[in-house]
Formats: C-alpha cells, structure tokens, sequence
C-alpha cells in the first residue's frame, strides 16, 4: 500500500516534470534525462511509468483535460447565470495557465509543432464557450440579435492568445487582462436586465477567482 | 551579374523552404537536409548562405517583418481614418499569415519553446495596435470615455489567437473571423459619426483586401 502510494507520487512527480520541461524547452527540445532529474527520480523510474517522451506528453494532456473539466464544471453550479459561468470560467482558466505547470503546458502543446496533435484540450474549450453563449441565449441574457457567432470567435480567440501572449508575458492571464475583454464585449452582447447582474471581474467582487485545486496540488 | 542574381533567387527559396520547414515540424525538429531539399539545392549551398539553422530563422523573422512593415505603411496611406487602417491591417495581416509562409513561419517562431527568441515581430505587431488606437483617438474617431486600453488588449490577444488558430485551422485567418471580431469591437469603441466610415470587412466593400505583394513573390 506504502509501495502504491509512493508510484502514485512518483507517477505525479514526473508528470509535472515533463509539463514544466515541455513549457520551457518545448515538446521536441525537452529530454528525458532531463524530466527525470527535474522528478527527482531515477531514468529507471521514469521508464516503468511511461514507455516514451509521446506518453508523457498524453498524461500531461490527460491531467490538464482532467482540470479543465473540473473547471467547467464547478464555476457555474447552479446554471442560472450561464454568461457569468462563462466569464468565471475564463477568468479561472486563465488563473490555472499561469499557476499550474500541467495546465498551462496542455494547452501549449496543443500547438507545438514539433509534435503530432490534435488539439484536443484546445477545441474542447471552444466547444465549451459555444456551449455556454448558446445557455446564456436560452437563458435570455443575450441582447435582441446580440452577435453571437461574432462572440463565439472573439471569446475563443482572445483567450487563445491570453494563452500565448501569457507564456512569454504573465500580465496577459491576470485578472486585470481577462476583465479587460469583458468590459468590452459584455455590453455588446447582453440585454439590460442582464447586464446588471454580471461582474466582468471575477463574480465575488474582491475576492480571488474561485479555483478549484489541482489533483496533483492536493 | 547573372551569378549574382542566381544567389539571391537561391537564398530566397532557402527562406521560403525553412519557413515551410519551421511552420510544419517546429523550428527543433526541422532539418538542414530536408531544408535544401524542400529549396531544391545542395547542402553546400545552403552552407554557403547561412550559417546555421538559427540563421535561417533569423532571416525568416527578418524577411516577415519587412513585409509586415510595408503591410503597415500600405493599409492607410493618407493616415485619415485611423480606426479603418486598423480594420484593414488585421485583414491584410490574416491573409497574409494565411497565404505567405515566410508571414506564418515569421510569428509561429515568436510561439516556438524549442527557440531562443523575444518575439519581436509579435511585439512589433502589438505596439502598432496601440499607436494605430491612439491615432484613432486623437483624431476623434472614438465614443467618449471608450474602453481604448481593454481594445487594445482585445484586439491583439484576438489578432493572436487567430494566427494560433488558424495554423489548424484556415478559417479562423479567413476575411468572415476577422469581420466578425471588428462586427463586435467596432460599435464599442467608435464615436456615432465615425462609424458611418468604417467597414468591418476590408474597406474596399466587395473587393479582397488590399495585398502589397511579398518580396519573395515578385
């Protein structure tokens, strides 16, 4: 039981390892030596848990997939304010990009091209910001002919260059950056009533994003 | 002089051939060999024009912000309509990413972890936004009290998102995303009579956008 415990560590260990080489040198650059001595673990180690460099990178993905759900799912538990779900879920995700090495390398190799992929993490997230300007319209938050394709691109491509911008710069996936586009776009897409009730910021005003932890944090 | 003109059509097609290289398999896993393959000549050739891999992308980054350069300088020649040209400069920026794989491989590079680089063309891309925003205000074109900071981020995280995007994806570089970003930005930050004078699509209504031709193409 010790035994598992340990391999489970171990198991965590390299993951965040790989995350952190793949980030900083790239999928092609990062080796495994490296990640290894990083885990602080042996290349023995390393080989029992993972056959290849391509498996790390999957359960870097797998472990940032996994988060990224546990996102979506916990910024807007009741559904009554699906807009404000989808401002929170932007603002947690970014939040997550800057602070959690698993994450934030999940969507960087979603476009690295040194490696075969197919942006899994990447279209799940624009199926999702669809998914949720469609319950905001529903839900009747959204303006008489609000743009919402028009929204659906903008949401998408901004938070993807949040993504991108952010790796070189941290400024870009602070709360300030992520309020920034939502004063913009919110009073071009909600109806008055609405409007009122939602908080370009994080929904509890002064208060940190409400971030789920990490699986690898607890 | 013929000799001459033969070496300058043969750092050319180096260029362009390490820029499809870059572009496809990332700057680490893309090889000299492949590279004077792709361009048609011997490796002695290659040698011959560029020292190393890391100067071939110096010359992909430097060929791509000359032609961004002349992009700029070209979408709004007369300087009377500020908020247009920056319209306009988005949709000749896209097409070109979309058509020129010096363009393309020029920002992937600033993208690229298995690099040294501090993205200079990004960056260049970034202050021209601003400037172009702060055109547009002190010629009036803005609404009172308009969110020019949070555009300001809006669009370049935007503009970014679209180049990551789009090297899946064509549609993302397409005229209709970038009509459908300026559809949502434009009645936000444009003063009433201003608006009657922009056109989210490219300013000649109908026509394709305006391309100054690359170097490499002439």
């Amino acid at each position: 039981m010790v035994k598992q415990q340990r391999a489970v560590r171990t198991r965590r260990a390299l993951i965040r390892a790989a995350a952190e080489a793949f980030t900083q040198d790239g999928f092609a650059s990062a080796s495994l030596a490296a990640i290894s001595r990083r885990a602080g673990v042996s290349s023995g180690a390393l080989h029992f848990h993972f056959e290849s460099k391509s498996a790390l990178a999957q359960a870097v993905e797998d472990e940032a997939t996994d988060t990224f759900a546990r996102i979506t799912r916990e910024v807007a538990p009741d559904g009554k304010n699906p807009l404000q779900g989808l401002v929170d879920a932007t603002h947690v995700l970014m939040h997550h990009i800057a602070e959690d090495a698993v994450v934030r390398a999940g969507f960087a190799l979603c476009r690295d091209a040194t490696r075969e992929n197919d942006a899994a993490l990447r279209r799940a997230w624009e199926r999702w910001v669809e998914d949720a300007l469609g319950r905001a319209e529903r839900a009747g938050q959204l303006a008489e002919g609000a743009a919402v394709t028009e929204a659906v691109t903008a949401i998408v491509a901004a938070t993807v260059g949040f993504e991108v911008l952010g790796s070189a710069q941290e400024r870009w996936l602070s709360r300030e950056a992520v309020t920034r586009l939502w004063v913009l776009l919110v009073p071009r897409i909600a109806r008055q009533h609405a409007l009122d009730t939602i908080s370009c910021g994080p929904s509890e005003p002064g208060s940190a994003p409400r971030l789920p932890a990490a699986p690898h944090q607890k």
